[in-house]
């Protein structure tokens, strides 16, 4: 662990992103060890070593903290996700949709700030923060919506904009349907009547994204 | 506005009931004004006049009464949306989609309470309430599956229940992004670089559940 006497002073800007990429690492490892929602800025303040007061000198609040990592999320899966559908060789609906399901699934903790974003990490940061965020994953979509188009031709650019909508959004909520409190975990498991409530998000978005591409392909093809 | 004084004794289990209504009235209330998240157990005592700690002999949090209003919002969508599919004549998969996104977009305080539910709701409440909630939501898709079967011969269980998940998620999800705070609104009207930010949930559900569900329909037609 870092000592707060290592941050005392940091002028430069150089150490100013030494510090910020410090507080991530921090907040990565927490979020990923517990969940995002159990992580405070007072616990990432304690891991990093640095007084929670000088902490809000790089971030405004734990949610801009949030953020970043959620940018950086998109960052990794877009050309994870692009990569894999350019590598489809015939056009098939359902490769594209295991291509969207399983990358999210590999990305846990992606999927539970995808969750968080609209509800409170783009809630609790100044316009300036939204703005990156927002310019981050506009980029995103530029680089995955070209590769569904090639992987299924005929699909519209609304297509695949939509598909990014559906795919993440479920992501988010099917992530923490399928990750309840140990006590409630019990419960679904205890009691067939609570069968519904048992969630495994891979197959899930799979079946999902797959009858939803099928869907617009056959659309597509019904109309050229 | 009730006093306090009209709150100070409420032994019999009628007066409890006429107490615990007057709180879920209020919550309803100011969550439909101002959305949930701007909501705390605080303004809910001020506004039905009891004080916060004997409002907590009702309620355990300020999420059970959320969580409870969320399983009203189920009782009250579950057969408004079965009844409109039962009103569907001729086998659809656009008439299905219709039914789901008109249903759900009519709703925006359960579209909002919808996105709060794994996130937050069933987090800080007794297993004991989130077994409760449980058995509103699976008698709900009691209601729903059966109907969207009988709308669309062919679909599974699975399909029904897929459906009632997909749908709820996104809603939930897409009625957070399409209202963010007035600042952020006015930054995504601004630049065309943040179109694909301005959501608007009902004609985006009717477009993403509409192709799930002719994909579902054409592929469970091609294997009958």
């Amino acid at each position: 662990m870092t000592t707060s006497r290592d941050f005392q002073r940091a002028r430069s800007p150089e150490a100013k992103l030494v510090r910020e990429a410090a507080i991530l690492d921090a907040a990565r490892r927490l979020g990923a060890e517990r969940g995002i929602r159990e992580v405070t800025l007072t616990d990432i303040a304690e891991a990093v070593g640095m007084h929670k007061s000088a902490m809000l000198r790089y971030f405004e609040t734990r949610e801009e903290i949030f953020l970043r990592l959620t940018a950086e999320g998109w960052r990794d899966w877009a050309p994870a996700l692009a990569e894999r559908l350019r590598a489809i060789e015939q056009p098939a609906p359902d490769a594209v949709a295991a291509a969207f399901a399983g990358t999210l699934a590999a990305r846990p903790m992606f999927c539970d700030l995808l969750a968080q974003t609209p509800l409170n990490l783009e809630r609790n940061v100044s316009v300036e923060k939204v703005r990156e965020f927002k310019l981050t994953t506009g980029a995103g979509l530029g680089q995955i919506v070209p590769a569904v188009r090639a992987a299924l031709p005929g699909l519209t650019e609304q297509d695949g904009v939509d598909l990014v909508a559906a795919s993440t959004s479920m992501a988010g909520t099917f992530h923490q349907i399928a990750t309840p409190g140990p006590e409630v975990a019990a419960l679904y498991r205890s009691d067939p009547r609570f069968a519904h409530a048992l969630v495994d998000v891979e197959p899930r978005l799979v079946r999902i994204l797959g009858a939803m591409l099928r869907g617009l392909a056959g659309e597509r093809a019904g109309s050229a």
